[in-house]
């Protein structure tokens, strides 16, 4: 059976809960056992979010990071040129100096969750459309402003939870300085590639380390999991502490019917293109190829994700489902004092026409984007904090500076097809005649204006970015960049659609978000998970393999099952580690496992924590059924993938040396 | 209102019509006269198919047939080098020798059509699954062999209607010899290029001229129609004669959502890719631009029809109208007998499991086409003609021998792309440990197995085709060819698959379809049409533009606008005929406009005819609204795009001037 989240009570294992609200009951009585707050505790204050978009552990007392690989490619590739080519190498500095810094990188530690519920909906009370996103937006940046008055060191962040029925002021202490330990070979990692990814049995070296620095020094965290370098074991409990992106699963039937009719067709089929393009273009060179590399990872697993959704959305049982969880939770409520429902619908029904528009005025290219927030950085910050757009509150420009600012290469090339491809997407979407389209491109076609934006702009330059940034609004409008002239002609469009956006659909969905959250609490009791805001959460589960068209699948491959994958064929062909150590590898060491945690994108990277607090792996993946997970949890059949610790000590030690960071684990 | 095209009365306008079912009736009504027996003989005996994918007319007793540019671009291109790129530049063929052979083409004209339903049917009594479809297949060829007997100038074809409701026997006059005697410019006829595809306002000269040859000599035809070179007038009955290819207006509900659930989605993702692919590759080099040209514009064409249709699949209002009108006719219908909803349903559900290792065991590329069809025709001209697949039956065969042996260019990078990219999909969408996966590649990866296919194949030239097709089956099974073994080591799998979808799915299918047929004739009346078949149907309307949100988009565009709509850059870039002639053109003239007529792909090149029974355009393309006209036709939205005869004289007179042929089309 699936079971909905939120619409009935979590069904065993499905959920990715808040630290606050712990389902200690469901957990004991689905494993006779249930941590303690002071194990919750531990395990809250070794959980590391990276603003990159992953999850991580802190595993050593001097700031030791477990992630996954592909949490660390991006910063592999920007460390790397023709000549070291470091994703391709894989990496191990021997010594603390030889760690090199991830640009744009940063590490975050929650140190506490409070309720902010009531204060913030007193503050949006009555109000609706645009005035409501408006007084919404400025409580909260009243409340992180208050709450974290040093911004070097602190982060607060007020998460809006079941859709605007819950607001929760997150604190963390972040560091703004992470550096790359060891990571093996790309295709240790990525064995398989695309066609593997989500998918079992599997095959995959996902894990790196990290560590984080604070004046120039290790960080000594508050608390670290202990490295246990063993082999799962089928059955027993396991615990995913991470930071899952994002889900739609308390998703009204007009939502849902939105996604599948309008936003996912477009995303598949943009970013289909978007694939091929990229693929053909880095065939033509080795030099292509390996700068293509990183952007191409990327596209073809969200594109996998959005191809896995569409996929949920069209099987009738699938949806049936989500309908009559639906009808459930309508059958419960009183709606003569309004319609919640209704009110969503209507609010889905204004962004249909919003929609296009609103998506396609966003050009899409590094460059493109670092205009795009220079422009508005320089706008907003010229207003008083509580009257900016969120993305420019005093809390979130930390982060942004160093985003930023942060050297890291750029390819021209690749930077030209982007903004190419993202441009005649417009225009194919909105069509020629359209305003916005003629706005977008002039006279100009897409390919003249991407070849004249990157051949003109000076924004691959970080020290023109910060003469920018620091000069201001004055800098920015003496600016004679063409990327930056092309942001400021873009941006009042922009912000007509936002406040469009706003008063049309974003307010009437937090207002009608709130009698939902209260429907639903008042039918199934407290005992609910909000839908995945990129925050920390623990989800419970157990080793597990699962049956598919009558045959099971094994819970766990071991390192030996490599060698009889390998076709000598990309992306099937043996990581050199490999190779060169066949036959010293312990062929049994078990590689990668499977647990009915509950997780999405934004779970990289998680910590697999056993009964007794240690880390027994890294999640990196969910199995292909697990792509439906954005709308609904089956126990069934969704899987969460992870690599053993097992593994990656038999890597650190055998295949991919590097002692010290042996002895350190070992200490921990 | 929408009507749903055979399960209520056809609208006003709707309706691709049989030559022999012409609704007289309905035409009286809407426009107070209807054509008589001699109209309707007289256009039919000057229609012409295309074998290409076309229609065509007859517009000179010399043989000369009027068509659009963009069904004669493959010739073009066929005949063009680096040197000599007649697709770019235009083609005039000032005396007849200059005309030159168009490779794979073939024009055909209907000379009969006789009813063999209760032959075919009385066959198939009885029978089920894989039975009923030998048998059925049986029943055609013995049908169409006995009225053929000439196959060098006669072709015949038992044409399946009604989804099996109906068997209707065509017999065809065909020419071989198809030459091009006249294009524009490409740039004339694909000005606005793919964002313009099936948009309008349209600036678009889509006409080309071909002749029909026999034995060295032009054809004399049996009729043919007059030229007249006319402005359209608002309101004014058209009439739209050509081969409407497929269309899907008797689906099922089942059907509907096997569409819109499967089979759109995998064609809208991997087509969308392989775009992607091919823009990239093209950009490498000028050579590769050109080169890639006609197979880019095909697969945006076809790209822009499967997102047409999703879109329309999506959109509830639309899929709610057929959904009522399935409603309605179930309700007329008694199934005390059998429902044939169910029926189909049953068959869709099965072909739902037999769909995806059918479609990509079939790899694309032009010189695997090549391999697959010697291989098959060898198999299965070794067999009596009653037991042969239908596509290599006695009557089908001559055209395909055409087809595989005329000489056109091969580019080795293209077949690589394509080839590589068709594996490529079939491993993402069978899965990397699917058997149908391993017989594809074995342990090669699909850049390395099309790469070396492509390298090792003879069959790019026709020579060695040539020395295959006549050696049959010991040249075949002698052959060290690496597509040619290829070919074989798929075509075990391909048969089977073949026969669990007659099995499962078409036998299934056609026994409902008859029983459907049966439902809908009795509770509607006879005055019905099939859906399209790329056999000869005519449509009636009138010369309309439509209303949009609000604005009316006028019937028609005049040749100067296209100086208005020109930017300068590509696809809005002037063709060089219109900017050297710029002065002398007559901006007045009538370009492109727009009927009510109801077409769809297929129709390409159709001549729109008055009711005097002369010429007044080529249709060549449908609106945006028209792409949904798979499903059903809205007389409100939906529009066929005619380039005007006014125009194309204008062309032939002043632009790309053709003496020869402006005396010939004036005398005819």
């Amino acid at each position: 059976m699936l079971a909905i989240a939120g619409t009935t009570p979590a069904a065993a294992e499905e959920g990715m809960w808040t630290f606050d609200n712990f389902p200690e009951a469901q957990v004991r009585e689905a494993y006779g056992w249930a941590p303690d707050q002071a194990w919750l505790d531990h395990t809250r204050q070794a959980a590391v979010r990276l603003t990159g978009g992953c999850s991580a552990s802190f595993v050593s007392p001097q700031g030791l990071i477990l992630t996954n690989h592909h949490c660390v490619a991006s910063c592999l590739f920007d460390n790397s040129t023709a000549a070291a080519d470091l994703l391709d190498a894989g990496f191990i500095a021997g010594r603390r100096e030889d760690e090199v810094a991830c640009p744009g990188q940063q590490a975050e530690v929650v140190t506490g969750i409070t309720d902010v519920t009531g204060r913030v909906r007193t503050a949006l009370e009555g109000l609706g459309g645009e005035a409501l996103t408006r007084a919404r937006d400025a409580a909260i940046a009243a409340i992180e402003d208050e709450n974290c008055t040093d911004r070097a060191t602190t982060r607060c962040q007020v998460v809006t939870l079941f859709g605007g029925g819950q607001y929760k002021l997150y604190t963390y202490r972040k560091y703004s300085d992470v550096r790359l330990v060891w990571a093996p070979e790309d295709r240790a990692a990525t064995f398989g590639g695309d066609p593997d990814n989500f998918n079992f049995p599997r095959y995959s070296m996902d894990a790196s380390f990290l560590r984080a620095y604070e004046n120039g020094q290790p960080v000594q965290p508050a608390a670290h999991l202990k490295w246990n370098p063993r082999a799962p074991q089928e059955g027993e409990p396991t615990f995913v502490v991470g930071n899952p992106g994002s889900t739609s699963r308390l998703y009204t039937q007009s939502q849902l019917a939105f996604e599948r009719e309008v936003a996912l067709p477009a995303s598949v089929t943009s970013f289909s293109e978007l694939r091929g393009r990229l693929i053909a273009a880095m065939q033509g060179s080795e030099e292509r190829a390996r700068e293509g590399l990183d952007l191409l990872n990327g596209i073809e697993n969200s594109l996998k994700v959005y191809i896995g959704r569409q996929r949920a959305l069209n099987d009738p049982a699938f949806t049936a489902r989500l309908a009559s969880a639906e009808t459930d939770l309508r059958g419960r409520t009183d709606v003569t004092a309004g319609d919640p429902w209704e009110q969503v619908s209507e609010a889905v029904g204004a962004y249909r026409t919003l929609y296009l528009p609103y998506r396609y005025t966003q050009p899409s290219a590094d460059l493109y984007a670092y205009a795009h927030d220079l422009v508005m950085a320089a706008q907003e910050r010229a207003k008083p904090n509580a009257e900016r757009l969120p993305a420019y509150s005093d809390s979130a420009l930390p982060l942004l500076e160093k985003e930023v600012l942060d050297e890291r290469p750029i390819y021209p090339w690749l930077e030209e097809l982007r903004l190419s491809w993202s441009l005649s997407k417009a225009r194919e979407y909105l069509g020629v005649d359209d305003a916005d389209t003629r706005l977008l491109l002039g006279r100009e076609s897409p390919e003249q204006l991407a070849a004249r934006l990157v051949a003109g702009t000076k924004l691959a330059d970080p020290a023109y970015r910060r003469q920018l940034w620091e000069g201001g609004l004055a800098a920015i409008q003496a600016s004679d960049d063409p990327l930056i002239r092309y942001a400021l002609q873009l941006e009042p469009r922009q912000r007509e659609l936002q406040q469009q956006v706003d008063a049309q659909y974003r307010g009437p969905l937090a207002a009608a978000g709130a009698k939902l959250t209260d429907a639903r609490f008042a039918a199934y009791g407290d005992s609910q998970y909000p839908d995945a805001t990129f925050t920390l959460r623990i989800s419970y589960g157990k080793v597990a393999g699962w049956e598919e068209r009558g045959t099971t699948v094994p819970f766990a491959t071991n390192l030996g099952g490599t060698f009889d994958r390998a076709t000598g064929s990309a992306p099937f062909d043996l990581a050199r580690g490999f190779a060169a150590r066949e036959n010293e590898i312990d062929r049994d060491a078990t590689y990668d496992f499977v647990t009915t945690n509950d997780i999405i994108g934004g779970n990289s990277g998680s910590p697999v924590i056993d009964r007794a607090g240690t880390v027994i792996g890294a999640a990196f993946d969910g199995n292909i059924h697990s792509l439906g997970g954005n709308y609904g949890y089956d126990p069934a059949l969704n899987r969460t993938v992870v690599v053993s610790t097992e593994a990656v000590q038999e890597a650190l030690e055998t295949i991919y040396p590097a002692p010290a960071l042996v002895r350190e684990l070992a200490g921990g």
